[in-house]
């Protein structure tokens, strides 16, 4: 027994002393990111702490894909480019302000939406008539705001799946448009989010076809609620504000996507798409939404390497100008159509655990969405039974009806630091970025070495 | 036996038939005011909606002055007045920016501290010297600031009897001092707090005599957090910062004490004092710090008088001006000086439970302290050994070493908000309000009725 022991380790180590040491499995690349990934938490500080904000289109957006391409090539990815697109680009201004001059006098904290109109410096001073909701808005006579300004409540909770954006997203989504179409001066809102915090939440607004955009901010929830307070203790008496947003629109500058591969055994075959967006609205770090989707996609695509070079290439896509308009994923659709893609996943929901894996071929490769299912089980993963649609990055995944896979992330506290101030790397919680990059490291080496196709029937 | 319980019923229903039936107990009213009390509620909603922040002698600290005289008139105080005295008043002015400008460039949210001197709408650029703690900073060798922007960091957490607060609170206190007398041209400083939002908490900072002020700002901690990542990732290139802070002094200025009384039955008894403070800095709206406050002395006091008239007058007093310098409270003790009152209690740390009863004269007044400390254990309250103190709003306590009562409040959180945008009514747990309220009620009720001295040997 004792002999064969050690006549056993001198074979071993005779045999590791001829030969390189294999590659650690999957699994165990796998589990080492759980354990102590340190790529994804090195990007997202690197880029919240050395860009920052990465306004789409301006000149820290531009600083952001450099910052990324330096990254990617330092890592060892292939094939790193920013691939350059037209777009139209909206900046925020210096000016945001909404002072309630009667009849109580206070400062609200506003920040413009995406799309927003100017007040010129000098602001504009208009009544304030109230919307419970924006169905409210919408019943409300054609030309009766004129002259207002339009405030839109809303009622959102927590979801661990973000549901409720469904709900309250409108007031942001449409409300100034409904509101500019009646007549009103301007609109804010009571902001799409979830946070008790001074914090406004931006987003993009979109006004109708022949619909003149109209100023158009968000109040934070500590200040919409002190302005429902005044309209409750103003009685008949109207409320008055002063609203003060100067957004700019700078016309057609370039944005870009950056993108990188770790080169497949056989490079013919159609590649995995680990998709993020590289772009933030101004006022956070871009940490949460969604330099950590990055640094995700980024570390699981090394990691799947680590475990030995895959069959397929996996590419990333760092998508450019996603909050403004999906610029970047239209472009890169546009782009690379001609080349087949074998499956797409996204990552932009925070960086809190992934608590459901789901595809779109459960029913056409089960053994293959099993397989999956059984690998990441071990990570807290259940298996889902959606028919995963991908994420915003991802429109060439549907254009060209290829695979798709979600790994949805918990959403619980998303919309308190979604498009806010306080979209910062603290907010980041490194043990459940590890489990993110751990389940992605798992699926993306399934996938990448997945000889046949993913999703057959298409 | 049932007929005897008919009589009895009988008997109660024609005595309240004959008379007005009697006012509830102080044990009752307290336990209603733990129910059910709205008064504090409607005093902090009210004013954090109808005047919202009240930086100390300007025109919104005016508003709320206003404000507070008309509540307690309409609650039925007597002698309700505003009271003036003349203070020295610095405004934050409107141009607050931090923005790195190598080796990364990044815009970081600060807030003058109060006090910082101007560095004009241009701003000042230079270097930033790191000081990982204020007793660093006192070791830098004289001069060799000079030029420079000083940072100030420091570690604190969250305590209960928030006790970190001796230990963080130099740097905000002393540091701009320390740096301008080293010739630092600035001093931005981490946040005295335990938040991770992007808030800065201001808050008063003293220049040693002879020491010219400096411009002086705090940097929310994530901020800072970031701040403090850049230097980690320079290596050996310098920090450098455009600072633009643009507060003003605007000299003397009249500010005000607002008061009122529930006269007692003898009023030539020395009052029991209610204290707290009426102002609060520009970020907030004041509600934990220090409407809250106010409103639990206000209510406490009317709650007391309603189980009966008290004994002693109970005199509540919303100091004026406590963030800028305790000018209210140094007013009043002046003005005061000959007017013996009986006992202080001051509430200012917030509207979370109140844990912990102290007193300075459990000692010289066993049977009352001991009195007191059994009636308020129902409320969780605890028998604490400490000796009271007071608080920056009863200075006149001190100086007539009278009694004093410290009802402690859970301070956990309360350094998330001091100071910062944060501090608004939602912050508020109406539940925790309430229980200030009663144990207040209680505390006053008895003090209100005790016929001897309360601190016997002073």
């Amino acid at each position: 027994m004792r002999k064969s022991l050690v006549a056993l380790v001198a074979l071993s180590l005779a045999s590791s002393a001829l030969a390189a040491p294999p590659p650690p499995t999957l699994e165990a690349q796998a589990d080492h990111a759980l354990a102590e990934d340190r790529l994804a938490w090195d990007f997202v500080e690197g880029i919240t702490t050395e860009v920052g904000p990465r306004q789409a289109g301006t000149e820290a957006d531009r600083r952001g894909r450099e910052w990324a391409v330096a990254w990617l090539k330092r890592h060892g990815f292939a094939k790193v480019a920013d691939e350059p697109f037209e777009m139209q680009t909206w900046v925020p201004g210096d000016l945001h302000r909404a002072e309630v001059l009667s009849p109580f006098a206070q400062h609200l904290v506003v920040a413009p939406l995406g799309g927003s109109a100017s007040t010129g410096p000098d602001g504009i001073t208009a009544e304030v008539v109230k919307f419970e909701t924006v169905d409210n808005l919408r019943a409300a006579p054609a030309g009766s705001l004129a002259g207002k300004i339009a405030y839109i409540s809303h009622a959102m909770t927590p979801t661990q799946d973000g549901s409720q954006y469904g709900f309250a997203g409108p007031a942001r989504w449409v409300g100034a448009g409904i509101a500019a179409s009646k007549g009103a001066l301007a609109t804010v809102i009571k902001s799409v989010g979830t946070d008790w915090h001074r914090n406004p939440h931006t987003g993009g607004t979109a006004f109708p076809e022949g619909v003149a955009p109209i100023p158009a901010g968000a109040l934070s929830l500590p200040d919409a609620a002190n302005l429902e307070r005044m309209f409750a203790r103003a009685g008949d008496r109207p409320v008055t504000m002063k609203l003060t947003l100067t957004p700019r629109d700078l016309g057609t500058t370039t944005g870009g996507n950056v993108v990188g591969e770790i080169t497949g055994r056989d490079p013919s075959l159609p590649p995995v798409l680990l998709a993020c967006h590289l772009d933030s609205w101004w006022l956070g770090t871009g940490a949460f939404d969604d330099g950590a989707g990055c640094a995700i996609a980024a570390a699981a695509a090394l990691n799947a390497n680590m475990s030995g070079q895959p069959l397929r290439t996996i590419r990333v896509l760092f998508a450019g100008a996603e909050e403004t308009g999906l610029w970047g994923s239209k472009a890169y659709a546009a782009a690379h159509a001609g080349e087949p893609i074998a499956v797409a996943l996204e990552s932009d929901f925070g960086a809190d655990r992934i608590w459901r894996f789901d595809s779109n071929f459960r029913e056409d490769n089960p053994d293959l969405h099993a397989r999956i299912a059984r690998a990441v089980a071990r990570f807290g993963v259940s298996n889902g039974t959606e028919v995963a649609t991908g994420g915003a990055d991802i429109n060439i995944a549907r254009d060209q009806k290829t695979a798709i896979i979600d790994l949805q992330q918990d959403g619980t506290r998303y919309f308190d630091l979604h498009h806010t101030p306080d979209d910062t790397l603290d907010k980041i919680d490194p043990a459940q970025l590890r489990q993110n990059v751990a389940v992605w490291t798992q699926v993306a080496g399934i996938l990448a070495n997945e000889p046949g196709p993913i999703k057959p029937k298409e």
